[in-house]
């Protein structure tokens, strides 16, 4: 177009437009029409400002580092084993100081079991005999501990028997003792170390009191006034999980340690701390099979002969998980545009009065929705 | 100011500004208009309320314990080990029950390495030699097993040997087997309890039938009319990963089992159900060097004169990774508001009629599209 | 309603409405009227659409599966130890290559540890004595190694000494080496294999280069210029997370491996890179009591007359965490339409323009902001 056109464009660009008012002076549609506007400036302000924070940048993506130490010994003297003594490489599995590892508070030992045969337990319904024929050759039993050797062994004169397998024998007698063997594992203490990173905001801190003073970590209790003293006695920590030691200690059980970082980086750094927070994660209600924890492992020797034996274990105890989580806020000019923006749009959005033709019908709620749908915001609020 | 201006203001506050309207009687406006609001009333009922569930508030932090129990026995008769039987504690590194844990399904067993000197393996390209000099000592043979001595060892008259290395010796032999030794881990079976927690909530709850019933959890099997029962036997679980068991159990792999809590909490909780997904982790197509999973460990004895020696193995086998995720979803008043709200928004911003001499424009498409955002939606449209 | 009624519903349904202006000739409230409208725009083109990618749909819950493999030789020569060669089975912790691992760089053995009593060792406060009546019979040694017996043991005719206490004795001593054990372990490689899955859209890819070379991944590093040969050089690794060798491998320290794969599956599948980074999770700074890392393990062996008896190992080294992260977007037409249209909505939020009365009102900054609420945005910007 010509260049008068474009002079005239470029006025009316800047001109600026305003319509005509008819002011209805309905004072109850005016009254719910600013109550609206109100509502959404509170919004605005408390929910997506103070509440949500919607001025800062937020880094989510925690890199945590865990390490954990477990100290204490505990005296046991059992007729299998006699009078022994454990320490942190007896009974912490695995003993590398991951953020998940397995205390173990009670023990069914079975040792010098050798690859032979033996009968197999009583009790598993496939192991049971009244004759060889039972006992198919070579075939495992299932739920059992070995596989059939063919012959069927009854005890005395009996008709009952269990089948003859080749196995590790002895196999485990299944007698799990009534009181917890590691009951001193009580006083055994957690230290816990965690190490903590936000990327985004290059922040790193650590759950320890960086201090020269060795006293301090070695003499310390982590407790409510005590929060930057991560060395946990173990009774304690299944005590805050809501679980007595004795049951625990006696069929096992999952305690969840949450290490939970909420930084606000606006403040200072000494400012971010980290909350500790204790539940047993599984089911401590339960008193069905599924109830408990505990796991069998072996250690094996050789005798002076050569020949292969071990030591079967079956050990309940508590698995403690280390869980971290965590997030930091930083102020950042970007949310904070978008976040005032997005508010004022709302505002705007509602600032649209209603046209006559329409508010009159929904006062008249004649039920014309689809025409009036223009002025929904208002039909809302009435 | 005055009270006067005080009364006008209050007065003011509470009218209800309504514009004139000119009515453009045009049907294709018309229609594209009320059909853009259609559109936005859909969206906001069918994609954020129906689908997205804008009225619930969600807590995807969920805590979750995952305890692993494998069962089964394996008989083996090999030259090297002679009869044996393979029992968990046997098969299953590390013992404790994690929710990753590896079954061994092949095995290369080196016995009684003593730390001494032996020739170095063939096919070592560090480790060949034809005289003394290629065999710095005390150099480490790289990608080998030990530090060469400095000779080189020739079989027979033979011109090419490899060198003499101090190592654990004698050191691995590389036949792999050409069939999986535990060829019966195929019915091993796999015990996963997996309780989990929403925080936000408190709602708890595991993937095994809290029942009284020993029975139940003794004999039944995971499956697809059978959620309840978290047994898996392991020949199924590679297959619902779509690999062939001969083939993992030979090379070794790695399988995921994914269980997804999806729980709506506005339902009842029995309505809150975990689903299983099986799938291949590592690259099982890949026939490449890579391929397959396997690793080595050691067990350590003593010969009757006190002397270390170990027996080396190389295992092959079935790594289960136990992947827990999910999300929980409740009915919450600020998330239903603000939905509501910013729905209502949309609409209002859209009920704005753009201004005459712009629509005008637009129908004329002079392409004067500055002076016409203000009705951009408008122009969108057409 | 009667058939007139409807028709005249439908008629109307369909028409136009658009206000009457007046055209307020002011340019500065027009300009800054534009620039808001310019601002916006810029906001949904450049920041919802090129840098956040609003038109793509994104999966972020990655499934990936890491198998770690070490490989190297180490020769050591100690007083306790004698002539030793370490490979991977004995100083990788645990071995079955997880994401998190271990390796041994320095260590403390205490051999042949049998029950019985010894001396408790000096310098545990709870264990010095200067009388039989310090050290009460059967009382753990408080952060010590055993329990009391009840006698205090006196060095020749020095009045203090430490208790006597059952344990593994001897216990252990605290000599700890000024120079790592395993300096060679500098030279170790690490393999790491990365699957990884995008479920969402089905896209599965490795970190490694698919390939039948053998050679390739027997003889690459990983190097700036080589980023799909994923073996890493240990020593390389500590430095590029900003440590050196020697400190770690005497005190011991985690290092962090992260995989970052951030993939726009518009593009090609072969444009989906692993990215690596690599830092010291743990506090390398903290010369307190709390840094470093190390544990303790035992072998269990038992001598010709089958008495137990254990190596006490204080190892410490390097803690390898492989941590994978990712995330994948692909277009997809729903967050596209909805970014599109709220940003449409945005404009059109602003495009009402504040009633006169107001705007003068707001130009006299008379502070009645209430009335003039309707008009926020647009007070918002002058």
């Amino acid at each position: 177009m010509g260049q008068a056109g474009w002079k005239g464009f470029f006025q009316s660009a800047f001109d600026y437009k305003t319509e005509k008012y008819v002011i209805a002076k309905n004072k109850k549609v005016g009254l719910l029409y600013r109550l609206l506007q109100l509502i959404i400036l509170l919004y605005l302000v408390v929910w997506v400002f103070v509440i949500k924070k919607g001025y800062q940048d937020t880094d989510t993506s925690l890199q945590s580092a865990v390490v954990t130490k477990v100290k204490g010994v505990a005296y046991t003297n059992t007729s299998e084993l006699g009078e022994r003594l454990w320490d942190v490489a007896d009974y912490v599995i695995p003993p590398q100081g991951d953020n998940v590892f397995f205390v173990i508070t009670n023990l069914i030992v079975t040792t010098n079991q050798r690859q032979s045969t033996c009968a197999e337990r009583e009790g598993i319904p496939d192991g049971m005999c009244s004759q060889d024929q039972d006992c198919q050759a070579g075939a495992p039993v299932i739920a059992g501990n070995g596989v059939k050797t063919g012959r069927c062994l009854q005890a005395g004169n009996s008709t009952r028997g269990t089948c003859e397998i080749f196995a590790w024998c002895p196999v485990e007698t299944q007698s799990k003792p009534k009181k917890p063997l590691l009951r001193d594992a009580e006083d055994f203490t957690i230290f816990i170390k965690n190490y903590i990173r936000f990327p985004k905001f290059n922040f790193s801190k650590a759950n320890v009191l960086e201090t020269k003073n060795k006293g301090f970590l070695k003499s310390c209790r982590f407790g409510p006034n005590n929060h930057y003293c991560p060395i946990f006695r173990l009774g304690s920590v299944v005590q805050w999980a809501g679980s007595t030691f004795e049951d625990i200690a006696l069929e096992g059980g999952v305690i969840g340690i949450h290490i939970e970082w909420n930084c606000d980086l606006d403040k200072a750094a000494s400012e971010c701390h980290p909350s500790y927070n204790f539940n047993r994660l599984d089911n401590k209600h339960a008193k069905s099979v599924s109830s408990g924890y505990n796991f069998r492992f072996a250690r094996y020797y050789r005798d002076p002969a050569g020949v292969e034996l071990r030591n079967l274990m079956k050990a309940y105890g508590i698995r403690i998980d280390v869980i971290v989580n965590g997030k930091a806020g930083k102020f950042s000019i970007i949310p904070t545009i978008i976040n005032i923006g997005s508010g004022v749009a709302l505002m705007g959005a509602v600032s649209t009065p209603p046209p006559t033709h329409c508010l009159s019908r929904v006062e008249k709620i004649t039920g014309h929705i689809l025409p009036c749908m223009v002025a929904l915001p208002h039909a809302f609020i009435k």
